[in-house]
């Protein structure tokens, strides 16, 4: 037990960004957070999110700041700020051009899905029958990531796209938000193969805190939760560890639905829900908000993990992370 | 007469790029390259054109280098290479969307033009009937690009509409490309009294070698543009001049026909040239192209300029510029 205040980052949010959540992200010690900019947008309207973001950051300006680097976060955290990252949860905004992923990365993205639950240009979603892995755009697509410093983010993926991006990649890739396979039987959590494969390749894996991503959903115990993330550590080792809340505060349940339909059917989709629990499920009690990653720490210590395995859960691992993968590769 | 080198910025060009083009640049000595990559294109569209330039810094690394900071520039004199500023000639790449003026400055943009000949949504263009001044969207503009270090061109605005710009701005603007109206009235070029503000704001006067823009067209003499340097230091003092040879070596003339027609109109505009003489005009042959840039400091040389002086011209004030004006103001 320590008073030491910890770094905590979150590897994903998509809340109804507002001047509270920020405010609440400053209460809660949250150094940074990646947020979504993009599900289904293409290029021109990811680039409104953007725009939407750059004038938060004048306005809250005490509150958040821009993260485009480890360094970014540093300061932060230093600040008492939270540094914002960019991701987007699809290869949507890159549309058919290459040549895009070096101008979102100018434009501050530091995460992109390969495809997010479909297929898509690049990679097969986890919601499709048939997963044929990473195509031929993929391929170019990866390399060119690699280049710039935009991570490959997995979480929406399917497994044998997941496994070939891993092998492809020159860089470690990520799994922002998502648990094992085995704890929870959900299509977006991932097998043992995926998660033993991202461990060893000097990826990332973010625990999701998002109830359908959890055994017993919204009555998933703390104790539940840390258990697994033990057991994960034993499997990947603790330094691949982080969290990825995938929190999504004071979003309208239209949101969710977009999410899951965007603009590529006709009928409903339910996704991870159902016709009888459509909208966005109650949060577990001892995770509701940003003010909550005290109790997660809180709970990992007590299932044993020592407190610089705490802080690298909740934090330095995901730093390090940062450190080697945003910049440019090396000539 | 001094064999240290002297540092070469040219204030603008729009080359059919190529190797050929790079090649000369470094042969000639050339650390930096203000580049037109946009006179009509729309957002999406210039966009394109910077997704060509990552393509050239890929492919010609060894001779060219994004040009974003003072420093950038620095980097490229010390490595023998060529810093590329990117810069727009019109507006046209925000659209109506204040916001892209930082998403374009995130995209390494570090020049915009108001206007371009024609009335646009920010300021008038010097071949339009009535100036009108700066818009009510163009006060905007001007804010937001002083907050950013986007720096205002009026090389092809109207003179109040000029005038407007240097009072409205809270930092130094600049005609990269021009030269005084009193030497030749070409309606492209500046009268005493915008280049005397010009210069008591701190701003930047890029003298131009097109020919429409010399007196005598193609057949100007290396003494007169250099006698007219030295009566516009008189005017402006020395430290607010640089070149903006307004270059576009191997360009077909179906660009310049472009460039002065864009989709704006269904009739043929001649611009500076007439319909006797449509397309490119003949190079004086004192300045054909990035070989040459020495035989002017030699004709600034030969009409008195003190060799500090000839430095200055030929890329010191520039680099000072830029050191002042790429960055974000002070909070």
């Amino acid at each position: 037990m320590t008073e030491r205040p910890c770094l905590i980052i979150d590897g994903l949010q998509y809340a109804k960004w507002s001047e509270r959540i920020f405010r609440e992200m400053h209460d809660g010690g949250v150094s940074a957070v990646h947020v979504t900019v993009s599900y289904w947008e293409d290029f021109r309207e990811a680039v409104e999110r953007l725009i939407e973001w750059n004038r938060r950051f004048e306005t809250h300006g005490e509150l958040i700041m821009p993260g485009r680097t480890a360094e970014d976060v540093r300061r932060a955290q230093a600040q008492g700020k939270t540094a914002i990252i960019f991701g987007a949860q699809n290869c949507s905004p890159i549309e058919d051009d290459i040549g895009l992923i070096q101008v979102v990365h100018d434009l501050g993205l530091r995460f992109m899905q390969l495809s997010y639950n479909n297929q898509s240009l690049l990679a097969t979603g986890c919601y499709e029958r048939e997963d044929s892995g990473i195509t031929r755009m993929g391929r170019e697509a990866i390399r060119e990531m690699n280049r710039v410093g935009l991570v490959i983010d997995m979480s929406h993926s399917a497994a044998r796209s997941t496994l070939e991006a891993i092998e492809l990649s020159q860089r470690p890739i990520a799994i922002t938000h998502a648990n094992p396979h085995d704890w929870h039987a959900a299509l977006r959590n991932k097998s043992p193969d995926v998660l033993r494969a991202l461990g060893e390749s000097g990826g990332m894996l973010g625990f999701s805190l998002y109830p359908h991503h959890l055994k017993d959903g919204s009555d998933c115990t703390l104790r539940s939760f840390c258990e697994m993330a033990a057991r994960t550590a034993d499997l990947m080792g603790v330094e691949r560890l982080g969290i990825g809340s995938d929190l999504c505060q004071d979003q309208p349940n239209s949101v969710v639905e977009w999410m899951r339909n965007g603009t590529w059917t006709k009928s409903l989709d339910y996704g991870e829900g159902s016709a009888g629990q459509a909208g966005f499920p109650p949060q577990q009690e001892w995770f509701r908000g940003n003010l909550d990653f005290g109790a997660v720490a809180q709970g990992l210590r007590d299932v044993g993990f020592s407190e610089g395995d705490v802080r690298k859960i909740m934090g330095e691992n995901w730093l390090d992370f940062f450190e080697r993968s945003f910049g440019a590769a090396a000539a």
